[in-house]
């Protein structure tokens, strides 16, 4: 019996370690549908290789390279956001949610109402659309399984039997490579300076998010909505070395945690296999050579993105959504050089307040409100840069 | 529903740690008995404490002690071995098996035999019976829960539905006080430097075995029996903080494991709720003060009790008892003042070496041929000792 996959967002980072993982063991897979963006070679290439029934590619002027790469190889093509949302609801037993941003909304709760597996590698539908999301997925009975090593740890050690005696949820976050340094240093920051990972390899938005403590920051509302945990029972932990990448702590004193290399293969294979185990060739962790872990409390006045992810969850969605959105047009501002590190919190810290109680009851609430806050955030950075220069 | 529980060996430190706990939420047990060896005025006021049904006394020559003591109590009183082993057959959901030594090892077969949860804080048994031990919770659907701390977090994290995805259990070890010694200094410690634990406190005799690691090689040797893994699937690696209790490795590259306070409150009230988590109001594992831990390998040379157990392991049932018999009349030899540290290797190592193979294939076996190696070992060190000081 094999398995039907589906992956949105098969050329990105995520979407190509799944990938791998497959042609480990190709004959347990039977693979429905691969969407990626604009990537048309790769995206082919992973096609024929996986011998997928249908390939989406979502920018649809490149519809015709992708049927000239596909000719005569039987793999159905399509092309456009409405053919990515149609093909994960192909049937399928997992679905790889990759796809990046907010963009991958739709096709996340097309694919969690068939009601099977949805790896989660898409942090924004969570954040921004939580609620929906989760009550999407009790309706269809579809299991939710986090990617993100720090949720994925959490899952794999959270009883979920045992609710009542979850006490907390501890994540741990590298402290980023502003780890150690003063307000003053990260003011002047370079976007150069803020994407280099100490232990983790990735894009250069959630590299600038890991040095802001942004990305803990979205971690934490996604855990919130994740694990059903309230704000108070969620904890961030600074550990350097990135080896426990999470924590549950019981009533009865004990901590269970997950350690493993930076490998995002580890955390993939997880969900991939459950709730079996399948075997990598993925980095080990090696204890032998582990020599020491550290341990530190977050800095709420250098990195002011962790009580304020606190303050958004105990506000409601709405204040989540701008949050995020207010992050994300941030972040490419500071990686434009428009705006120096801290006015990326600057630029959120005027989002969220200037949000008032909105009801995002259903998607196209959620979409029309993060819209609003990114042209809203956009504008006001706009107007800040402008007087700053002036 | 209240859960009948019994507690073999109540008034040791394991017991009375489990009695504590019981007296957090009293109504939610049914005490059925409690024995103890010689503490007769503990054992009478936890029975009447928790209104046991039935306090069995090891040494009869306190049975009239016992007797007088819950007179008019309407507790049924017994002493002698038989009426141990008895108590431990009366009807019950969970077990504490916390007597010392080979004695617990018949007491634990009559509660396995009865096929409900019990609690195993007794290491001989499992070390010198283990095929047996094992085999008799098979027979009648036991759950066996382990308690010390080491196989306990191994048990929190050991996802036995998955065994073939499960690469290694790894042992932690506090590596002892003698963890920085030279062999110079080891070969001249006296009894009072080797029971200066650095985190736990413990009895005379488990102290010495942390100083020699004979401690952790008994647990190896334990682990193998209590999770069915194979020598060379099960690793130690010293980790002087003992925070870290032990891990499971996964065939996805996934560590999973269990941390905590170095409180016995933890791993007991962890099998008293199992599968439920209970709330104890035990020592909290301090995340945010954690600062720092360590890692380390063993050093084979200065403790070879961790070799020689790989070495039984592989050798069989009756080198395993050899190992464990010898080591307890060593260290009571050298907390006499007898021998020196090494000597208790030494001791160890000869009656390992005169193991011929034995057939360990009932409880007579190896109550015979523990007693033949406790005399035979004995013999030796007394001539050794004669020897050296002619």
């Amino acid at each position: 019996m094999s398995k039907r996959v589906t992956i949105l967002g098969s050329t990105g980072s995520v979407g190509t370690s799944t990938v791998d993982l497959i042609l480990n063991n190709p004959e347990a897979y039977d693979i429905q549908a691969l969407t990626a963006q604009t990537n048309v070679d790769r995206l082919a290439d992973q096609a024929i290789q996986l011998k997928a029934k249908r390939a989406v590619i979502g920018d649809e002027t490149h519809y015709t390279a992708l049927k000239n790469r596909l000719a005569g190889t039987g793999i159905d093509c399509a092309a456009g956001r409405a053919a990515v949302i149609e093909a994960a609801s192909m049937p399928t037993d997992w679905t790889m949610a990759a796809i990046v941003g907010m963009a991958g909304l739709e096709p996340i709760l097309a694919a969690i109402a068939q009601g099977q597996c949805v790896a989660i590698a898409n942090k924004e539908p969570l954040v921004a659309a939580g609620p929906l999301v989760m009550a999407a997925a009790r309706a269809s009975g579809a299991t939710l399984l986090p990617v993100d090593s720090e949720h994925n740890a959490v899952f794999q050690v959270f009883e979920n039997e045992n609710r009542a005696g979850i006490d907390r949820i501890i994540l741990t976050a590298s402290g980023g490579p502003f780890r150690t340094w003063t307000m003053d240093q990260m003011r002047a920051a370079t976007p150069a300076q803020a994407v280099a990972h100490p232990n983790w390899i990735m894009g250069a938005k959630i590299s600038v998010d890991s040095a802001s403590m942004m990305n803990k920051a979205l971690e934490i509302i996604e855990a919130h909505y994740l694990f059903a945990m309230p704000p108070e029972q969620i904890d961030v932990l600074v550990h350097p070395q990135s080896v426990i990448h999470s924590m549950v702590e019981y009533a009865d004193g004990s901590v269970l945690a997950q350690l493993g290399a930076p490998d995002m293969r580890t955390p993939i294979a997880y969900t991939l296999g459950w709730p079996d185990r399948i075997r990598t060739s993925g980095q080990r962790l090696d204890l032998k050579t582990l020599s020491r872990l550290d341990f530190e409390q977050i800095d709420p006045v250098r990195f002011p993105s962790i009580p304020m992810a606190y303050d958004c969850l105990r506000a409601g969605p709405a204040h989540c959504i701008a949050f995020n959105a207010a992050n994300e047009v941030a972040v490419a501002a500071f990686l434009g050089g428009q705006i120096g590190f801290y006015g990326i919190m600057d630029a959120v810290r005027y989002a969220v307040e200037r949000v008032e109680k909105v009801d995002m009851s259903n998607l196209s609430d959620v979409l029309d409100f993060d819209g609003a806050v990114r042209d809203d955030t956009t504008a006001y950075m706009n107007s800040h840069h402008a007087l700053k220069s002036a």
